[in-house]
C-alpha cells in the first residue's frame, strides 16, 4: 500500500535486503514474517514516524522504505529495545545481504505528465 | 540484487505502485514484464545512472529505486521519448495507484550496530 505522506520535506529510509532463505511455511519463514509484521506495527507507534511501504518478491529480495519525520525520530527508533534485537537476528540469521540509505525525500515526481 | 552505489551523495527515485492486474503469464502481464526489462536495460545507459533496486510481491505492489548523480540526470531520464510512452502507459494502464518521490541520499546506515 502506498504510504500517505505529508508535503516534503521529510526522510525516508531505504532499506534494501536479501532474505537468506524464502521457503514458504517453514518455521524460519514463518518467524520472519511474524516479526516483520511486528516490527511495522510498533513503528506505527513511534514519535515521528510518517509510512511505511514494503516490498519482496519470490525470490527474497525486499524494499521497505519507512518515512520520518526527522533525524531523532530516525534515531529513537533505531535504538527501540524491541527493535534493536530484531537488528540483530537480522544481521546474523535473516538476511544475506542487505543495504540502508537514509535520504531526504524533496519533492513529489508526476510520471508522464509535463 | 543491491546496487553498488558510490558515497553519498546522490539521488534516489522511490517509485512505489500497484499493479492493476498481476495475472502470471497473461498477455498483458508479458508486456509489461518486458517493457519493465527494457526500461532498466535503457536505464543503465543514461548518463549519471548508478544503480537501481527493484521488487514487486505477489499482490503487485512493487517499489523500484533507482539512483541518480543529479537533477539533470533525472531529467533527462524522465524526457527519454521512449521512457515518455512507458509512462504514459503505466499512467493509463498499468499501475491502479502509484508514487515517485525525489530523495537526496544524506548517508548509509548500519543495521543493528551502535
Amino acid at each position: 500500500v502506498i504510504a500517505a505522506t505529508p508535503e516534503p520535506p521529510y526522510l525516508a529510509v531505504i532499506f534494501s535486503s536479501q532474505r537468506t532463505r524464502c521457503a514458504e511455511g517453514n518455521a524460519d519463514e514463518r518467524g520472519y514474517a511474524a516479526m516483520a509484521e511486528r516490527m511495522v506495527e510498533l513503528a506505527r507507534l513511534q514519535p515521528g514516524f510518517l509510512g511505511v511501504e514494503s516490498a519482496r518478491d519470490a525470490e527474497g529480495f525486499g524494499i521497505t522504505v519507512s518515512y520520518w519525520r526527522d533525524e531523532a525520530a530516525i534515531a529513537a527508533w533505531k535504538a527501540h529495545a524491541e527493535h534493536a534485537v530484531a537488528q540483530r537476528l537480522g544481521r546474523e540469521a535473516w538476511y544475506g545481504e542487505f543495504q540502508l540509505r537514509v535520504c531526504r525525500v524533496e519533492r513529489e515526481g508526476r510520471m508522464g505528465r509535463p
